[in-house]
């Protein structure tokens, strides 16, 4: 999606470590007419495969989820990366590693909201190992859910993620695929 | 806000401890579509007072908070409960009780996304002792920034939150303002 990448270009910022930061429009900042038109391209790429419930995790993907919600009229759900107070035993629960975080996250969904009735998008900022659309899938699995596909902002191609998923037949919509990032430039393909 | 109100009693659930639980439709499933009237709500009531920064806080907050930047056009700045390794050492920096899950906070902003020339409108799903609002308004301050407003879904009066706010010169516009719920139903007033 040409509009995201010109977006990585101009304010995108690599960091040491292999940390691309966006957070000036899309995960702390947030750009959300940026967003809307995200939403309308997974809406184009999915649109034949009955989407009927939007999945992704706190916190950053929250934002792109309810506009893909949005424009399929069909409720998100986004998983929890802790046992809240406020949510009953019933759960189904992974454990998902974070890149960012450098540590283990419990991630439940509440049993209510997620079920054998459900065609499942899964939306997320960033796909590099796969960690989080791997948690999520195994939590679409624990429901008995049908997974239709992932939707994902930016792919980093070189870490492999998204192969292993595709390998393992998901079919995953990346609106900006980085396959290089290690010289100080960002190159797309 | 009708709409919402009607949504309370239909969906929402009352737990001990004085915790109502809307996680149906609100904070853990959301309904879009149902956030999208909301935000237009808020959209109208704070037409006038040249609202160019949403605010709130994560996790539960982000889905409404993108839906009113939709509305306003603007940009949405999310505060982020712990430090993060991919923000750098320039954020404001409050502290917050958690009245749900019984802890104190860190809540960050990048000096980046928050400055003098914003007015702000402040976001958020729960109006209780009112502590996630007054971090919010103590990091506008620290940033020199404009409160212009909060647009709340929902208020639980008898916490004094909201009063105290209004108190301080806060404008804030609840849609849901629940002014009794101890005896197994919830009374809006």
């Amino acid at each position: 999606m040409e509009l995201l990448e010109q977006r990585i270009l101009t304010d995108g910022k690599l960091l040491p470590g292999g940390i691309l930061k966006v957070d000036s429009f899309l995960n702390h900042q947030i750009d959300p007419l940026l967003l809307r038109d995200m939403a309308r391209e997974w809406k184009r790429l999915f649109a034949d495969v009955g989407v009927n419930k939007i999945l992704t995790i706190e916190a950053s993907g929250i934002a792109m989820a309810v506009l893909v919600g949005l424009e399929f009229e069909c409720p998100v759900v986004f998983a929890k990366k802790s046992r809240s107070l406020n949510l009953a035993g019933d759960v189904y629960c992974v454990e998902v590693p974070s890149f960012t975080h450098k540590n283990v996250n419990k991630v439940i969904i509440s049993k209510a909201y997620l079920g054998p009735d459900d065609r499942v998008l899964l939306i997320d900022d960033f796909l590099a190992s796969g960690a989080a659309l791997i948690g999520l899938k195994a939590l679409t699995e624990q429901a008995g859910a049908t997974l239709v596909g992932a939707g994902v902002a930016i792919e980093k191609r070189f870490q492999g993620g998204g192969d292993a998923l595709r390998a393992q037949g998901v079919r995953v919509e990346s609106l900006a695929r980085i396959v290089n990032m290690d010289d100080g430039g960002i190159v797309f393909g």
